[in-house]
């Protein structure tokens, strides 16, 4: 027969674990809403992502803090893609989570209509192929970004590293 | 000491909260499940995605009801993708649910083999960027859409805007 | 009231509906593992998503056996793509849990920078589009791949075939 002791500890047991897989999901639900946010142009949204003082460092450019990350999607250069027709094409992330901390790895394509480069419209291409590492902290109001790092996948050997460092080893 | 009170009510709000994980998974199975059934030609099973007479709103084509969207899996057009090699590649989707509604949003590519277009066989080409938005309802056999449109990321504002209209704000 | 039958019942239903949540992400996240482990030429970690006799075949090439998938990470030619950049872009799986058994199913874009193809560098190109069908199995250490089967999706029927055959049916 069942005892409360016994009880209780399977209860704890199950908070525990269910609590596990909703951190997963919602970090997961965090990082695909970038795309959306960034592509329609949400400066604030996005910044509001990563913790106040959250890094976002791209190859050619380190933004430092939600100020910088917002003035980067109101840029002329960002607001250039949307015109043009844009897709910040996100992959699935693989997420691992360790107590109020997070990592997180996912492959992203920047996906450009025609009209957006020399090409004429009505076709797309692949602008680049990018490797996406993702540090996340559990606040009062949420999981946020620290720290995203991206690099472009043309062969440094950092970028295929920076996947391979946020995929634990058994 | 834990009365059955209390455990009463761990009980409730854990079996609450695995609905909401489970409904969340259901309905990424849902979504992922377009790519396989349209791009093998299996009409009726696209169709029994939607509830009865949902619509599937593209940018050329309205269609209404289960049989309008059968047809069109059935239509000598998307039969030609099909014969040339087609990829109706859907991203990860963002879902959001709310009791028995649900609103989801990702981005799909359309990859075409070098044989399905002009250029020659060996290669694949993006043919277009698509915003999908889907709104969803709970019924007796399970998740079904009730409206998906679908809007090419070709620099008009409204495709971005369908994307982020699905996450929600804090 | 709620007496102590009713919650052992519900408390053990509760668990065998987590575990099967937290067998579905487990698995997404072997599945999503594989182009960052690929990409970075882990090739013992790669060959450690199989089973000890696992079989990964694609059109090209039927590997039997953990040592062969390694030997093909190894090889001059994935080598090759490594060093001019290259993206293993798996999407989100599909993923069906019955028991200790699992069927997955995913497209996947394989894309390469210029400077791994003849074009320049500053662009990428989807070099293919394949389908993905992933047979898994738990084990003592996990879940693991007993058999991945890739075709590209360039017109054959079976490509996907593959992919629908690994969606339930109702």
């Amino acid at each position: 027969m069942t005892d409360n002791r016994d009880i209780e500890q399977r209860l704890a047991r199950l908070e525990e674990r269910t609590r596990a897989v909703e951190d997963e999901l919602e970090i997961t639900r965090l990082i695909l809403s970038y795309g959306p946010l960034v592509d329609s142009g949400s400066a604030e949204a996005v910044a509001g992502l990563w913790e106040r003082d959250g890094v976002y460092d791209v190859d050619e450019l380190v933004m430092t803090g939600q100020d910088e990350i917002a003035a980067m999607v109101g840029s002329d250069r960002h607001q250039g893609w949307i015109a043009g027709g844009c897709a910040h094409f996100i992959g699935a992330p693989h997420v691992t989570v360790n107590g109020d901390e997070a990592v997180a790895v996912c492959y992203s394509l920047m996906v450009l209509n025609g009209a957006a480069r020399e090409g004429g419209p009505g076709d797309f291409r692949v602008r680049r192929a990018t490797a996406n590492h993702w540090r996340l902290r559990r606040g009062p109001d949420g999981w946020r970004v620290t720290a995203r790092t991206g690099r472009v996948l043309d062969g440094r050997t950092e970028s295929p590293e920076l996947l391979v460092s946020g995929i634990p080893t058994e």
